[in-house]
């Protein structure tokens, strides 16, 4: 009993179901079996082309970093988790010892490891030893699968900390895909009066509003611009930039107000876009990079629970460990929003 | 003894002194007359052009809005100046009415009227009539020119606030005309712990240096990056771009750390500059504009006051207003920073 | 038909009804038929001692700050509302040149002048004059009622908003009446994740628990630290303290964590409590007193229009400007939140 | 060679010099050969009471926690320093995983060891082994005493850092001692306009003013509020409480103008004092406490290093180890300021 199995990722598009060792955790680790894995759009990217950059998977990368399960083992420092406890899986461990992480904003840490990238495996396994410090105990009704997602909803309430949403704010947001749909639950548990979501799939926008947007904008079929400036005149106080894709990081400058604030946080290919810098200053915008997240799993972990936020209606469907390929074939499907591995 | 000598902008390069009807000042206002006007690069950009974007010059302007002088007469509402009085004009005046001046960001009020735009005239005129609240007394010592300046402290103060600059940060600052200057100054009276200057003339670079910077980089025949990397290998804390060239606002995020924040005050003609989305993003930066000023004019008579910035030393000339057209082809040279109409 | 009917304050305890003219509207002014007038605290205690502090009702007083109305007349400068427009009237008038009004913070303006304190006519009368700038005009649907009580409700926001609190943060508030109660809409309507009501009332801290407070304290019956410590054993992030009341206030800065805010918002009489300022210290715990409100009725009327927050709710009884004595009479009751003077 | 003289506090009054065994440092740890220690008043007050609160010096402690010296030995893991480097050490140890070490606010840590407190022995000795994350190299030209009392003006900068004192700022600091000292160094250096030092003894005014003060004021002799009023009508904009004593915290909040802050670092006994809440709440003031210091070092060196701050001005004496208990007789003087013990 001290085999697990795992899913390497060994090419591009190529998974193969091995078994490992289990791993052991150490003095301050504990051992996850893990259940629960979302697939993400990183996770797919290194599916699709096996390297992202300059950085390549050599010869086999386990992929998963949005992950919960249940504690099999803990290590011999570890008293404040239990064999027995639902967890969630934050997924990089930072060094600690930089200036980034002694301010406390470890996601900005050079030298983090982080899950699913070339170095660290990620969740897509039976087990895996993480330290404590970066498992999180979910409460009583709370899901696995809720747990997973912690992850993707951490991204989209690190954005809207970055844009300081507020109440009474209105706030637009490009893309409906995950980190759309987590920093529109995000927005709306903190506050935000209107809530524009502009996308280019209308299944996606259709449940952005069911989800609460106030309008929904087809960046395909209509002007956003346009759109917008009957909507709200004065433009948004907050956008947020959630796709990643060029025309929108373009364009997302142009539909906030006089010192309103632009958050990217989708991730452009590696390539300049055009900025228009002129309005930037006349109209003394800030635009906001936000990277991953630092301390959000116990803010995340709370508005699920309280229900203030709903991260499962964004799952389209659940996929056993051993159908692994046809989950990810199946995720790359552009009104996909969120698949989940169950593992166990 | 009711008229007054003015340099009107005709036509692009062409100014004609006239004379006009003294203003009388409302019941709220004042009447300067006026002793000093800086010239900016605005002024010389109407001087040159006539004309920016899609505003014209059409048939007159009369320009300049660095500006003091002393109280020749005041309103009936105004109790808190008095005729005699040295004082500096805070050359915009906001409506008052709409968010951003309810908000004290009146710098972003859409209906501001500010001198040497056209519609509103500027300050290269015997007498100004200006509302009260937007004529600050200077303290007995500090000069008339020194109460022009203010004008352009004003705009590095709202630089350097935008971008936080406090207690031993680094700072970069992409220009060293009369912009970059300022923003100097004030870099430095707020503590930052090594200031790096960037221009392509040598002069500049010199007197930046005498001023208190730690490092020049002429960008003309140095590669800022490779510079900066080690002087500061981890990137500056703040940068600040004065200059409005593509080039520069095409650089300077990349001199940023971490989580460090860009501050664009240059104002780049309206066009847009490539921008490495990718790099704010995983990087976390902050990229701010700063547009003009408000509520600086307190602090940067304190500032110049108590001697904790110079803003004399970056006069290169002074001339009288019949000699506004030599002053004024004078200034478009390359290595003046600043100069000065003493109109009376 | 240019009298109106007005309620004046002739001393301790006694209202006379009286027929004045009927004020005409400035150029910047708009006339407003007043509708809904709320009773608050201060009125009440204008009503009962005739007095605050050294502040004393000389002659007569009309009381009465939160209204609204509607639109009867407009005057000259005024483009910008028309009559008919329904409208919410924000009481405080700053003098817009002080360093408070010109950075935005005009509740700190020292030359306010604020309906119903002596020099400064209220809003139980037919009619008001007031600058357009400080009326605010109602969406549809929403009513003249909650239009009135968007004033006690900005209290409660200037209070959320001066504590940050956000998504995720814990929160306990003093005092179940009317300020605790919008701090209470207002802490939900940011995220608030958990919120605790404290009062003597046992019918208040139901109605807390109604209106979506996690726990509720009776003070008198109860020892809130305990409690508290069972609850929330790290203390809360902020705590509202909205009651003026001696002991809430000595016991409030207990009831925060480490690096935890307190916000004053209740206005104790003017006498010194006694503050543990070793653990304001040892806690690094932020005080900060929040006093009125400044810029947020178009937040206000946004959080009653969309649904975010309830403020009718609150509401106790409404009586007709007829029987303005009996209604005082009533609002100092234990068990009442507010009441409601309904002028036509 | 392998034996270390250290000084113990025995009891009340009383050290003896003792030969204990060096430590040697763990993997993580440096062994510093220990050359300067400043003392602290904590220090004064554990060797003066022998008890601080409820905690008692059972057996022995070895006092002091501001020091610098040479680097002696390496732990396995440590690669950023070396034998022979010369170096300030940080004296606290946080536990790295409660939220506050999260968050990067390692002074407010429940867990934290900090030298010279009962259970974690302090710097007074041949050599400490410390963990290397807290032992920061000095730059050329740094004396040891200067890296020593880096941890004095980290209290300083921790305070202006939460009053958050910049450009053009009115600061007054009730305390001329160290504290005192290190704040207004640091209030110098973030461009504070005018700054305002209250004392009872004239000599440390007088050092004040040698030091950059503008105005200083005897309590003893003057009425502070009195004298402010004239100096600077409106209030300060920060005002920092550096004595703990109850009657300069019961005076500081009515030193500040409206919107302005106090910052709270002296630590009074553990008593309530009586604050005018009243004005807190109608002037909108924030209190912050202040708690030792986080993230400051790498400042403090720079600050020390550029020359902005002058910290070995407020030095009275050096004294061998050998006679520390001479040297703490004489640090408990009211005029003394600062005594820093040579170790070697």
């Amino acid at each position: 009993m001290t085999g697990m199995d795992v899913a390497e990722l060994i090419g591009p598009g190529e998974f193969e179901l091995r078994n490992r060792d289990r791993p052991k955790p150490d003095a301050d680790e504990v051992l996850v079996a893990v259940s629960r894995v979302g697939i993400c759009g990183s996770d797919l990217h290194w599916y699709e082309h096996g390297q992202m950059g300059d950085r390549v998977v050599d010869d086999s990368l386990i992929l998963g970093h949005e992950s919960a399960g249940e504690i099999a083992d803990v290590g011999a420092n570890v008293s404040e988790l239990s064999v027995g406890d639902r967890v969630a899986i934050e997924p990089g461990i930072p060094c600690g010892k930089c200036q980034a992480c002694r301010d406390g904003d470890y996601n900005l840490c050079p030298n983090v490891e982080f899950m699913s990238t070339p170095g660290t495996d990620g969740a897509l396994a039976e087990y895996v030893a993480w330290p404590a410090k970066f498992v999180h105990p979910l409460p009583e009704g709370m899901t696995v699968t809720e747990g997973a997602l912690c992850e993707p909803l951490s991204v989209g309430l690190q954005a809207i900390q970055r844009g300081d949403v507020g109440v009474g704010d209105t706030v637009l947001i490009m893309g409906a895909g995950p980190i759309g749909r987590t920093a529109l639950e995000c927005a709306t548990a903190a506050g935000a009066a209107e809530i524009v979501v502009v996308d280019i799939v209308d299944e996606k926008l259709d449940q952005a509003v069911d989800q609460g947007a106030d309008l929904a904008i087809n960046s395909n079929t209509q002007n956003v611009l346009k759109v917008l400036e009957t909507a709200i005149p004065t433009g948004v106080d907050v956008a947020i930039e959630a796709t990643g894709a060029p025309p929108a990081i373009e364009t997302v400058p142009d539909t906030v107000g006089r010192g309103g604030t632009v958050v990217l946080v989708g991730l452009a290919a590696d390539q300049a876009v055009p900025f228009d810098t002129y309005r930037l200053v006349r109209n003394q915008i800030n635009v906001c990079g936000s990277y991953r997240f630092a301390n959000t799993y116990s803010t995340a972990i709370e508005l699920i629970a309280d229900g203030s936020v709903d991260v499962e209606s964004m799952v389209d469907f659940h996929a056993p460990l051993s159908e692994v390929s046809d989950a990810f074939e199946c995720a790359t499907e552009s009104d996909v929003v969120k698949g989940v591995i169950d593992v166990v």
